[in-house]
């Protein structure tokens, strides 16, 4: 059994409220068990200079913590006054997660800047930042749809993401804090609606890990993010958003 | 009648949501109409170098907003690399007026970090700020005596902050962010339980003022803070965490 | 009696030298008792972004402090890699300040630059350099007007600062840097010459104050004002500067 | 055919020239085809705060390019005041893989600092890194053995790292940049010379990738890895410091 | 004839105002023509870390312009957030030069820090600081002997600056900043009292210059410097502080 | 005898290897004893602000060591977030150095960008990198003749650096680190083809120097950069690409 009664398959509670934030075009309040993250999509008419001209779209992301969203009191980076290299690799991560999945041709020159800020951490919350940027960012796409700016949602695919490693020698699904700081391996997934893999992140730092663990990892790792898409849908078509049905081929009309 | 219906000497909708963070030691949410922000009062067992060995504590705060809790996305301060003007200017107003009811020689060598975390702005985001940081550090310190650590609250006085403005040429209480925007004066005034001035920091940079709207400003303020105290007193009533009845003297006897 | 043999509603020896630099646009040297700073205007012709194509101009101040100013060495903020809270604070003052009495759609779009650079502290920088700065930037302007890039002085009226306090018990103004450290109350009050408050900024950090101690406050800062303007007046009047007699309406018009 | 007419699952040629430098306590030169990497080691009598102490050692990792490493001058970071968020991420990955292969309680209160200096770029620059700081690192471990500090090589395994991507639908081994920057999908593993991962960090922005594909790519790795550390253990032969001759159990003996 | 009607051999009007500052421990306000700086020596009782321990003491110099010393004002280096190159190359001249002919090992460990800010810029700011800050030196060193916190001056022999350069084609000495501009060679000389180089810094980026200009160039040099010299001994004499009659070996005995 | 044999007018051994770099428009390997540095020069088709629509181009210099080109490891000026005040003493004059013998006028708006990074170090290493740096520069400017983006070289002489100093006594050519690290006196001396001075850079900062230990060094300056002209006239002739036999007047005719 695991330290907070789970089964090893098993994820920690999901809950994601959509349209969150009074002024962002999209937003989310994701919780997954103790951690808490909103997510915002804001969108920016114009786009990095490296794109200007080229009629493209970009979509980018930038990732905080309070200061006392963990147990000890962490200083602002703003204070440091530079941006450390733990959160530049998540919000690195974030960004080209959610590009997989977004047509940027389509988008016309615009920028959808995915902000994540974890209100409270207790593991996962690159994670569950990239679920629900994704959400808020199918929202903030629906929008443009809605005002006739896009003519139809450049979304290929629902995506999600969750943490798995070895906790104790097992295989486990969703790590919390005590796991995660315990865990031998630790990787990261982000996996599509139709069970693609968009980013592998593992790491065997206090131990290599074998061939046979690395697939009982990815097997886990399926069954989490299945389940989590299946919550975006549930939320989305609530709100009579959701990005289509199945998706089919590489552009994917609205509901 | 104001942009949003209220009497001119009304506030907002107050809300405190108190012990709102897991982690922290003293938490609140505290909305004041569409301001949201989180305050959390964390104790660190050190001071600053200029008062390390003199006993005494120190009270000192840290102010940010999330990228969009403004209509407009705001870029991180993290991002550029510095903190602004206006910001440290805010976060230097906070600590100094919670710490003009906290007795700094009855708190032993410790720091309590208050950091406002403005989740959605719609103007007043300083002021409420105030107001919720000093239940927050309430918080905090009843948990240093409930510990042991302190052998009575460090506190002299219940303290709150609002403003006030000259808009269309009204003196109005608590405004929100379109009346803020017009507004010809602007002042933020922080005031004691037993209704003395800790801070008042008025500009007439659109349209200078007369005494006569001075004084007009300051009774609202003074109707105004009188709410918000009594809004405190409830929090901390209700969570067995009164600061006292009525402060008298120096030093407030617990409940 | 003070600690320098003052009244307590005495202002210190002021002195204002204008054309003190032989580069800028406007510049005084004035000194307060012991605090010393040089003011420069400095006309440059374009303006930040946010006004550009607005057709109106922008007043905007900086602040420093040679290292030896003050009684102990203080630390170049240029080594420090940044500017410090305090600077900010004092500098965005200055610029707010100056701006209530200047009609920026009557500057064209050009920036006036003031900078403060304090020689000697003791006490009141921040007020001595509001001062110094409004007879810098008439003269400016005035030099504007006599080039024909300006019409008439966009001045609507004086400018003026002083500080006051309570120590040991009494009200007092303009305080030197003995009395400032001791002070329960602190206060920067800024007026124009027509008597109105364009800022108020008074702190009780060490001691909550009454509205009766306000009120004796505020009529000191009144009379030290009053008295600072005359002088300013005296200095613009023989380089035959003067911005006007009296106020009269929106503008004033050259002598 | 590739375009410079390798196989699918076939390295560039592998030069690893050891004692490259006269001051470090370990170097070599590592050129992958026309990727070359100056590494060196360097001992450092003290440990980050964090494990000051414990009595244990630390491992961490810089890396940087000459600004003509690459087609078109790259700005230097030095320049730019702050280290970009690609560098940070190369450079813990790099600290991360080699950490895992060397026992930090065996190794006293020492940093071995891994400074990679891309001279030439040409695709794989971190994996040449890795690869080639695993050598210096070892060849300041065996100088620590030969002169008494350090019993025995506190070295668990060999580790060397390589790319793999897909290329124009081909899973390839060892992508040059020409193939990298058209690659769909991109993958770095870091594995040891007994066979297992250490890192896995796959990213198909361009294009989801699926469980098959994904296993294509892990053999390439496998048998690329495979050939590194081969070379890796004749350099360290021929120098009379190779780490053991086949790892069994935590720990290795010296030759 | 120059542009200001010298003769090339000819200093601009010097003048060294001693005593400038109310709380530095040696201070000047020097003026060559219109190029304006106020020096300042502050003792500090601690030294840089490299010098912990070792009983010597050190020497070190920061140079600053006023944003409007120059034509057009230059903008703070604190507001750029970096000291820039220029900057950078005169304060480590400014330190390396007065270093040169105080003993550190007999100033105990202590810090003089000399701060040499421009008030007003014609030419020549890092030379006149030289001169300056020299005088403010031995200002505060004959304070801590008369303090009794020195047996005697550690003072080996006088010091002053001066630039040197062809304008014209006529060497020419002590150049104003019309003169500068102009200049194919410019050198900057730093000398003794006795006669001897200290520095010397000459660089013909627009012309390069042979082996006989060098020499005229020197020997007007020498001519600057050895002027300069008489007017430091005549500020220090006056105030009964001249650092000792003809410098004789390696210490110097107070008058 | 000086500590590694050598004649006191006798240059390191000295070895330029030119093309080294696959990028860039010119690259020189140069070694002067165990110093060694690679000098690369790009072309760039724009040139800084205060040169745009002049028609007119700039060089311009950066210079780096890596961490283990010293003896102890140095740490990164990218970590510490600044470029450090040695560092841009050297750059600047690299800079200054080369653009003396380069006709900006006929080069077009191109900057050329000469980049000197510091492999191993053992004194002398701005004095190699002048040296170096020209090579490369005068390859890439040979490469923009030959593709007819320039009509003939517009350099106007060689132009080589070398350090001399006073060591135990003796005025010494190109000092090592030992002899550099024991110097009273140290000097770097820029000349060109025709035997004129570019720069003079001299520091007596442990003892001031006299008339004639001033000639006896620029003596031995001349001899040493006179050999080094030597050097790169034959790897530049090799390559065919000279840059004149004698340079006659302005401008040098290719061969």
């Amino acid at each position: 059994m695991r330290v907070d009664g789970r089964q090893y398959n098993q994820l920690r509670k999901v809950e994601i409220t959509p349209d969150y934030m009074k002024h962002a075009e999209g937003s989310v309040y994701i919780c997954v068990g103790d951690t808490k993250v909103i997510c915002t999509a804001s969108v920016e008419d114009r786009v990095p200079p490296f794109l200007r001209g080229s009629g493209k779209g970009w979509v980018t992301a930038e990732y905080s913590m309070l200061p006392r969203a963990t147990q000890s009191r962490t200083i602002r980076e703003s204070s440091k006054g530079k941006v450390g290299g733990r959160t530049m690799e998540i919000q690195r991560l974030i960004g080209r997660s959610v590009r997989s999945v977004i047509q940027l041709d389509r988008l016309g020159e615009r920028t959808i800047w995915l902000d994540c800020d974890v209100i409270q951490a207790d593991g996962g919350t690159r994670t569950a930042s990239i679920t629900g940027a994704f959400v808020a960012a199918a929202q903030a796409l629906h929008r443009l749809v809605q005002s006739g700016s896009l003519k139809s949602m450049p979304v290929t695919d629902y995506l999600a993401a969750t943490s798995v490693g070895i906790v104790d020698g097992n295989p486990s699904l969703d790590l919390c804090y005590r796991e995660d700081s315990q865990a031998k391996v630790d990787m990261n997934v982000v996996m599509t609606g139709s069970g693609k893999y968009v980013e592998i992140q593992g790491t065997g730092e206090e131990a290599p890990f074998s061939a046979e663990e690395l697939n009982n990892l990815l097997g886990l790792a399926r069954e989490g993010t299945a389940q989590l898409i299946q919550a975006q849908k549930e939320v989305l078509k609530e709100a009579g958003r959701s990005i289509g049905g199945e998706p089919h081929g590489q552009s994917v009309a609205m509901d």
